[in-house]
């Protein structure tokens, strides 16, 4: 089953303690595919400016990535530089040019309308209901967003909680959006707003799925070096709904293993610059670390007496 | 299996956004003994003036936690009071007074001697060291430390740490020792240094064991309201020391299953002031928050065809 993703396809300039990048491939679209599409077939609305590399998305074709939504646009494309601190905790946005994608209306390509799985990617909460509008039937619609939009487009965020199955955020927007420093009781403000589901992404302190009277936590995959951190809650996004575009109708049991290939293409995200990781990754390598996370999550446990 | 804890045993004056409590039982060994006594019989040995109401120790006697190693000096006990920041995740001293735990001098009973289990609280490492010398055949010993000796008792510490099986500290602590920002590479640098675990106790964000050749994380446990953060970290070791004593010769199974029960420890201490919550809490409520534990975590891996 075909994922729809809406979002931007970028170039970063990055900056790590371990190097740097130049106008590599970036953008919550881009990263999105770029590990869902090693599950699934994906489908790429976005825009770009004439002076994108379209042949470095060469690898996204092999790999049954739709780019036929990629609309082109006179001008430059959405470029973003930043620097990381030495730990890598903490970046500096060095340089932000929004171009052709300031003006950007996502259109969906009547072939894209009937897909069942969409991914709104971190957009104006404006453009994301205005996706949903043109999508015939979705079936699970994900959905990010960030400080920006909770700050300064909140009704028309509010309104599109009521249609989304899924709100994608990190912990700390989980609870600008609530006003509430509780993660719990935050998951439960954003639940009672329209998500059936909640996922609370915490970084290297991994992820918490908010379920209707359930939770499911995968942990962050310890590495040794995160060699650039750009990108990874994209990469999240698009293994959890890589995931779950192999199931019909998905239950606890798959939103569960859904999380847990999110956090692992998340690890896999940060051990390389922008995409690079993704394009040698191979099947073997996926489901060799969602055995390592079954490995250093799972116990028995047996009854003990009480000692008291 | 006795455990032997060595510690403060101090009254706490603590505030937090949901109200205040007044010179109640705080400290490290006490914290530890309320939460190891619900699995474990517990042997303190520690330091109070004859200020402290020793009646209020009378629950952990009835569970069989032995007092008589603590040693009742002429002056003030330990005390420390503290101010909780709105969201809980900072905290401001407001007064510590040593007392008669600045001239602490562990001297463990004889009856004590012979313990296989011995928690190490949070003390000077020469006293820690002297503990060891004085215990005659530890099976496990753990042991807990903090900046102030990280930065001030350093030769004595990396002796301490060829002469225990765990450390348990947080995640602050472990790369401050280790002096490297990265936890896996911190826990091993670590490792190499003697303790053939690491227990690294990350707040609301839950644990993670470090073992010879694999790693168990387990997570903070999502609670709607967190009273009061104090003693959570030695109720986690209690909880861990405890499951433990229950077992002949620890598998990596067991210790999975101690991390868990650390959790949950941690977890009860934080749901009320002092050690309020272990003095109703009963074993059911433990297997209980165990299995939530596991429902949390556990996830079923079915092989997935690739997509490419």
């Amino acid at each position: 089953m075909s994922i729809l993703v809406v979002g931007s396809v970028a170039l970063d300039s990055v900056e790590t303690p371990f190097g740097t990048a130049e106008r590599v491939l970036g953008g919550s679209a881009v990263f999105f595919s770029a590990a869902a599409s090693l599950l699934a077939p994906v489908r790429i609305v976005g825009v770009v400016g004439d002076d994108y590399p379209m042949e470095m998305l060469d690898f996204l074709v092999e790999r049954e990535v739709d780019l036929s939504g990629i609309e082109r646009a006179a001008g430059e494309s959405f470029f973003w530089a930043g620097r990381y601190s030495y730990d890598l905790n903490s970046r500096d946005t060095l340089e932000t040019r929004l171009g052709v994608f300031a003006d950007f209306r996502p259109r969906i390509p009547e072939a894209f309308k009937d897909s069942r799985l969409v991914f709104l990617g971190n957009i104006d909460p404006v453009l994301q209901l205005d996706v949903l509008d043109q999508v015939r039937s979705p079936e699970v619609v994900v959905c990010d967003t960030m400080n920006y939009w909770i700050e300064g487009s909140r009704v028309a965020l509010l309104e599109l909680l009521g249609r989304v199955d899924i709100l994608m955020v990190n912990d700390a927007e989980a609870r600008q959006l609530a006003n509430d420093h509780n993660l719990l009781r935050a998951a439960r403000w954003i639940q009672e707003r329209g998500p059936e589901f909640v996922v609370v992404k915490k970084g290297e302190h991994g992820a918490i799925l908010f379920g209707p009277d359930w939770m499911f936590f995968v942990p962050g995959f310890p590495l040794e070096v995160v060699f650039d951190p750009t990108g990874a809650g994209d990469s999240f996004a698009g293994g959890f709904m890589g995931y779950l575009s192999s199931v019909c109708s998905p239950t606890a049991d798959d939103y569960r293993r859904a999380m847990v290939y999110g956090s692992a293409m998340g690890s896999f995200a940060v051990e390389n610059f922008s995409v690079e990781r993704f394009q040698t990754l191979v099947n073997g390598d996926i489901l060799e670390r969602i055995m390592e996370f079954k490995e250093m999550t799972t116990f028995e446990h047996q009854l003990q007496e009480p000692h008291v």
